[in-house]
């Protein structure tokens, strides 16, 4: 039966949630006064549609249908969810309760979606203060998982658990916050690291840009993956948590941050932490932990890479340093020979549940193969923003042997046809003197602009000429043109 | 010419730089009179051995020479680079530093690791003090690109960009801290949340394992691409930095946190900030903003769904509970017709510079689908543990039209023979009634002991004979058994 969730309050962040419910599909009400709330809410729903679908290996449900309400108690009767998202003015919250809990079944979750308000004020004078709960979302709303559910001894257990549940049904990961306190758990971390923040760029010390730099090349990678106390407890290593924090623990006299009210370093501190964290992390060893971190390290990284973005766009300036020499150009190569035309370690993230690289990383491979041929024939970057590129028609993979993470493999590709629209051509996997796999990619030269077949450029034409020319006494190779049989 | 370092400590932080150094084809030598010093750097090699070389697209130089060395003097003569991870005592690193520059070569780049100590601290009294420079990673230093270079007026500009030169040349990101402080800049934050997430534990708020939570499901995720700044001048949306900070300036009176010494917080300040992003992030517009951080996000949580790890693992429970209802069981299937075996939307990461899904996603699709199959037939995890599978031996790929990120795609999967150790599967990829591509596999059953051919289990064999009887009239479809033909 499909759900109803009500959106008190459609800026960013209503408008995420009520993304993030019609995504799985429920349907939503929005209530917001402001005249723009409906386009505010389809720009986020414009993000959410091209984001969040996609992050998900299976369909999500049908998207739910979204309605408008001029009147408060319309937009709540008979909903299962209202999400207050009003400005944070506790009076004006106090006021939006009593007329909704008016209207709104007394079984409906409200949650808020305050940072700042303690879910006992929320509930100051409320009709029934036990249907009223802090959940408090993460931007973009409609991707980050983070809700931090906050309630009083007001609210029962069965209520919180049916929050947390409907939360998680729509892809949330509720983190139950057991003692209320101003600003929650996260917002207080983000509020120290804001008027740290503040202070270094007053005092003239960095700029925003070099504080950025500061948190994304480095803790903050780390923080997508672990935490604080997890990192902490792998770069301790073997000497465990209680080590690294009798190590850490001078340093809270010292003037390493300008905020300086800390708590007294105990013995009873040490050993709770390292107690909890023995809980967290203690079913991996040191080792364990420190290739887990790796692998999310090395996956993230490689994801902004593709995007050349932070740290990613650093990987590939190296990468552009490190090219020549490794791939040669049309003038270098021995054209009366197949060219390398990819040379690289096989990534951890190429790996698949067989321990070996997986099957369609094979035709990652000979695909940047492709490229790389394309571009040194002249086919490059800007030839394709000037609206012209080569679109693959046709693949055929045959998988000869297994390679796994870590191999340095190498691609040689021999041209079989290079001539107006199309190009054939025979990729070779090594690893060393290994044949791992073979690639024979057929493509068209297109038009960016009408998507239609159609000859390459003069100078393509004539870089192909000059390959067709000199691979001409090379042996048409074996396997190339074969088909996967019709069983008998 | 091969290049040359020092590392002078080598616990995780001088292994990393060691790892780093050497990956990238410098030699290394090593001292440190821990006679587990070799051991230690070891790990930390094969830690980096099996992550750093595949997150380049190119090959790495060949890895360079490691030695070890029983006399600081024997160590230093005539390198390059001297790192110094020695442990947090000014009066040893003092002393390391006299007796290393009686020895080294005055045009060496002498680095502290130090996290605690200021360049001036360590130059004081130094032979030559123009050598000595702050050079703060992060660790896995063989992973993370930050590097924290902190000079004094004692260095001189070209030997400030001779160190950043050095620095990027084996791939890392130097950021030039233009003032010394204490804890330089990323560990101040850091120092902050440390503080802070002390409090918490103390006072019961929360444990190790709900403040880890708070960070990675949450802001972790986000710092990972774009810093604090960043990000809050995205979620201010179109109103501006201006706006955002009006807006939150109020809360730095109010008990958000327990670090209690804040800035005041005025117009100075404020306009300082905004200009500052305008400066670093006003190419862009908030829109832009939004789209580059979703790209991000959507990269970065799915490399982490691959692990199932953090924020990927949400992902995954999610899609376990969706999945039902959206891929059929065997019995659940009509056999009589191909069997819905993959149902999505194409992911914000699928795409390339075309602006389609590019070709290796079709075979990830195909891949998924084979997957899929193989699990309704009886090939799951579970079996798979127990020491058998199906490896892909050959694939053929037409792609026959284009799609782009959020399209909803589906597959349909028709057995062309599954019998004995063989098994050949015809996949067609539809975007609605659109036919995108079609992939045929062909599989051979494994020993995943041996790597070799065998029959599967008569579950299995059972599973693809009721496959064969209820598919025998469907036709042999269009398509299969082609092969790219040799050009006449």
């Amino acid at each position: 039966m499909t759900k109803t969730a009500a959106i008190i309050g459609g800026g960013v962040i209503g408008g995420g949630w009520a993304a993030r419910f019609l995504l799985n599909g429920w349907d939503v009400r929005v209530f917001d006064p402001d005249p723009e709330a409906e386009r505010k809410i389809s720009e986020v729903m414009d993000n959410a549609r091209r984001s969040l679908p996609g992050l998900s290996d299976v369909p999500l449900p049908d998207e739910g249908t979204l309605s408008f309400h001029a009147e408060l108690a319309d937009a709540v009767a008979g909903v299962d969810w209202i999400q207050e998202s009003v400005p944070e003015r506790l009076d004006l919250k106090l006021k939006v309760y009593k007329s909704l809990q008016e209207a709104c079944d007394p079984g409906a979750v409200i949650g808020s979606s305050t940072s700042g308000f303690k879910p006992s004020e929320l509930q100051e004078g409320a009709l029934r203060p036990e249907q009223i709960v802090v959940t408090h979302p993460f931007n973009p709303v409609y991707l980050l998982p983070l809700i931090e559910v906050v309630p009083t001894g007001a609210n029962s257990a069965e209520f919180v658990q049916k929050a947390k549940d409907l939360l998680t049904s729509v892809g949330f990961f509720p983190l139950h916050v057991r003692k209320e306190i101003d600003a929650h758990i996260a917002d207080r971390f983000l509020e120290a690291v804001w008027r740290e923040a503040l202070w270094l760029v007053k005092d003239g010390v960095a700029t925003t840009t070099e504080i950025d730099e500061a948190i994304r090349m480095g803790f903050g990678i780390r923080w997508a993956q672990m935490g604080l106390f997890e990192t902490y407890r792998v770069a301790g290593g073997e000497a465990g948590m209680r080590h690294f924090m009798a190590q850490f623990g001078p340093a809270l006299k010292w003037p390493w941050t300008k905020l300086m009210d800390v708590p007294e370093f105990t013995d009873e501190l040490v050993d709770m932490i390292a107690d909890q964290s023995d809980a967290q992390s203690g079913m991996h060893s040191i080792r364990e932990l420190e290739r887990i971190r790796d692998n999310n390290l090395v996956g993230m990284m490689r994801a902004l890479k593709a995007q050349d973005y932070g740290a990613g766009a650093v990987l590939n300036k190296h990468d552009a340093a490190l090219k020549p020499g490794a791939l040669p150009t049309l003038d270098e190569a021995d054209l009366s020979q197949p060219i390398r035309t990819l040379a690289r370690a096989v990534p951890l993230d190429w790996t698949d549940y067989n321990g070996h690289m997986t099957e369609s990383r094979y035709l990652d491979a000979f695909a940047c193969s492709t490229d790389r041929f394309m571009e040194i024939a002249g086919c490059d970057s800007d030839y394709i923003a000037s609206g012209g590129s080569y679109f693959t028609a046709e693949t055929h993979i045959r998988h000869l042997d297994e390679t796994h993470a870590g191999a340095k493999i190498e691609v040689r590709t021999q041209m079989l046809l290079g001539a107006g629209k199309k190009l054939h051509l025979f990729h070779s996997m090594f690893e060393g003197d290994k044949l791992l796999a073979t690639g024979e990619s057929f493509l068209l030269h297109v038009s960016l602009e009408n998507r239609r077949p159609c000859a390459p450029s003069a100078a393509i034409e004539a870089a192909l000429a000059r390959v067709t020319e000199a691979q001409a006494s090379l042996p048409y190779p074996e396997g190339a043109g074969n088909a996967i049989r019709k069983p008998a």
